[in-house]
């Protein structure tokens, strides 16, 4: 893997690994009036669309990084609507 | 643009735009406790990697949908850190 391919990797690795702080933070506080779910459910679809983007190219990097970001990100989504004080 | 391209054109527009709503809400609310400043560094670090990346492999739709993303990150963490209570 040469230097550029590694830039790639840490860049996938850093943006699937970021959500896990906001799960973690938002399961720990139950704290969720700030996070804006209308973000959380674009990044789903966005996500789940390179998914797909990612089956079709046979890019196991991209079906990886995408199935740990949508299972993320879809946690974060139902903390938001469970802890959602009306 | 075969189908393929598009679901992954459609993807990247998701996946940056998504960061907007975030930025909108915090923008308004000032409520920050519960968004989770590690994520967006995180975040911000990994999207730059892809910034650099997309520099190396001279991909114009990378170098664009990553600097919006930079950019919009970039503003969530600003606004995090200046309306964050002791």
């Amino acid at each position: 893997m040469d230097y550029i391919e590694v830039i790639g990797f840490v860049a996938a690795v850093l943006t699937t690994a970021a959500f896990l702080p906001q799960v973690y933070k938002t399961w720990q506080t139950k704290d969720v009036s700030g996070v804006s779910l209308t973000m959380f459910i674009t990044m789903f679809t966005g996500v789940i669309l390179w998914l797909v983007y990612g089956l079709f190219i046979n890019s196991l990097p991209m079906l990886v990084a995408n199935t740990i970001s949508a299972i993320l990100i879809f946690t974060v989504i139902v903390l938001k609507i469970k802890h959602h004080k009306k």
